[in-house]
């Protein structure tokens, strides 16, 4: 498998920036041909963007990408030395790609089908500005992004049917609550994340770690598709046509976590991708949750993990997880309880002088103060509170428990 | 059900005190005494006992509990009053049991079956002195409580199949490891992790909130005397024949999270005793464990509930329970692994660069370097370790990836 950007060879054809809201033109063309060129998660190119911006930055690398390094001048010794490496990184890419041949406002590096999203434009997800340097160049984008506020729900390939169970769950109490779940689109848990959104009628983003026309696996394409005409989008960062490497699935991960106001893990291995997920959320301050399942259960023991780590915070329902997601206060999860029992509410000693009491042979209250081992006035006080909430009956000289 | 201690007509016989390694025969008869007179959890008559010393404390009360109360000098107007409220609240019991007829040194309030262990005896367990005033004044004890440390295992009386295994298999585990399992000889949970222990061969002791005498629930009455018959024991802080009223079961708990150097909760219900025993463990300052479940099992709700709070430490086998229990660095659960995979190790670039790699036809390290994104000189550096790890040939001009 090589891991080349997917513009070698392509015609390049279809509207980049045409929309361009406040984002030129020119800047747009070029942070998507930086997609091409840079690896995901590539913090100098990151840094050189925000330095330069995009345009510039691709004129500079264009110039430099031969060999001949001539440095921004206010590049400190240290910066200088890993732009080098940079442009000995991303040389051999651009004399692939051939970029001296391509210029701002050329052919656009991209497909009919996919849009691309920059920051600036009004459906860039601001949750990715908590990258910094490491965020995306731009998103390719095939549907809507939307403004709806997203969680993250992620886990397992190899999940168990009680782990899936749970995702639906979350992900169906979570469209209902207006909610986009984003995930990555695998088997198991990510899957049943995607359908139990769709299922409840909500949107759901599909963060793919190739290009946006490679729905990955291949058995989930159908999903994805329905995610994109259900008003979700399918998501990546690498121009349409590129490879899903394995280092873009991890950079993929940070993708997933930025996107989310908080992620959950639902089930995963004692090693699994979901739990990089999960320190990507960590890394940039998002809340984490994961969802406890039975110990014997391999595919529970890397969300054991984070909870004994204290790294993630345990939710076992979509009203757990809103809250988690929630600004605190507006989205408390309702406090549970459990049936109302009949002494609830009665105070330890009332309860003690209850226990004394018998339910047929009326005794008396020094009895019952002697049983009880409070005082006679005490006893005397708390038969009066519990004759008042239904719970004692005085007849026949002395005292009984009412059947409750 | 009445809740009168176990004194009253019975013939007392049996030897208190009389091996008196460092405490006087007098002041154990005393302790023994108190436990009949004051309620488990009284703590004006733990600060009584530490104050005047049991023997004189009895002397005290024996005098004023006709109602005439004359103060300890040193008493401030406010111990007075709660004091005087003691002394109204123990009056009625005292007069029932005509303590005015007891004296040290006369017949010990006990029976044959059960030994009275107090504060400086060797066999008593330096882990209740935590509760302060609120602690026993005596243990009444059949079998060996020993000097290895304990730890509690506690849950739900409607526990689920699930639960009772990893109870089985928790008690196993800290047998095996040399604790004692303590627990409350329940149905359910508690009775798991006591077979447990037990079928490990280990020690388990039954802390019972009634007499030592009455095995509660009567189910586990060969439960409890294999407790004993195996080196373990059965232990109360009321005296023999005493009921084990619903307040005797609350404060039984708190005895329970005093024994053990650590309170681990296997499965309990969103409203359930052990979740009180957790809170006495913390409110001393124990660590508390729980073992997650399945959220859609409301036996485990409870747990959920500790996680969710950050009361409890997410626990999944007896190796955490130990490192939760013991001192930190000595007993350290082992850091688990998941299968040693081939590019373990292996820094990130050159992963990069092996994913670059086919494993058929050779490529160039300039192609490499290309489809990985990387500088030719990186993509020869990591292609050479990758070479020395065995993960990469070069052949034919080129490389390609080793089959793993």
């Amino acid at each position: 498998m090589t891991a080349e950007g997917g513009l070698t060879g392509r015609t390049t054809t279809g509207p980049v920036g045409t929309d361009g809201r406040g984002v030129g033109d020119e800047e747009r063309w070029a942070r998507a041909a930086w997609s091409a060129l840079a690896e995901p998660g590539d913090e100098v190119a990151g840094a050189l963007l925000a330095q330069l911006g995009a345009a510039e930055a691709w004129r500079w690398v264009v110039a430099n990408a031969g060999g001949r390094t001539a440095l921004p001048q206010s590049a400190s010794p240290r910066a200088a030395a890993r732009l080098s490496r940079a442009v000995a990184r991303w040389g051999p890419r651009a004399r692939r790609l051939g970029v001296e041949g391509w210029s701002p406002g050329g052919p656009p590096p991209t497909r009919a089908a996919a849009r691309v999203v920059v920051p600036g434009d009004p459906d860039w997800p601001s949750g990715l500005d908590a990258l910094g340097a490491g965020a995306p160049s731009c998103l390719w984008v095939r549907g809507e992004l939307g403004a709806a506020a997203v969680v993250a729900l992620v886990g397992a390939r190899a999940a168990t049917a009680y782990g899936e169970g749970v995702a639906v769950d979350l992900a169906v109490g979570l469209a209902r609550a207006g909610r986009v779940v984003v995930s990555g689109g695998a088997y198991g848990i990510d899957a049943a994340a995607h359908r139990g959104a769709l299922a409840a009628g909500g949107r759901t983003v599909v963060v793919v770690a190739g290009g946006v026309d490679r729905a990955y696996p291949a058995g989930n394409a159908r999903l994805v598709e329905e995610a994109v005409a259900s008003g979700g989008a399918v998501v990546g960062e690498v121009p349409p046509g590129s490879l899903p490497t394995r280092s873009r699935f991890l950079q993929r991960n940070r993708l997933i976590a930025a996107l989310g106001s908080a992620t959950v893990v639902v089930e995963a291995a004692w090693r699994s991708g979901a739990l990089s997920t999960a320190h990507h959320a960590l890394r940039i301050g998002r809340p984490v949750g994961a969802v406890p399942g039975p110990v014997t259960s391999m595919a529970s023991a890397g969300c054991h993990r984070l909870l004994r780590d204290g790294a993630a915070v345990c939710v076992t329902d979509a009203a757990e997880v809103l809250e988690l997601a929630g600004a605190i206060g507006t989205d408390a999860a309702p406090e549970r309880e459990g049936p109302a029992r009949a002494l609830d509410g009665v105070d330890p000693l009332a309860r003690r002088v209850h226990d004394a009491l018998g339910t047929r042979a009326p005794r008396p209250a020094e009895t019952v103060a002697r049983a009880a081992g409070v005082s006679s006035a005490d006893a005397i006080a708390a038969l009066g509170l519990l004759e008042l909430a239904g719970l004692a009956r005085n007849e026949g000289g002395g005292w009984t428990a009412s059947p409750v």
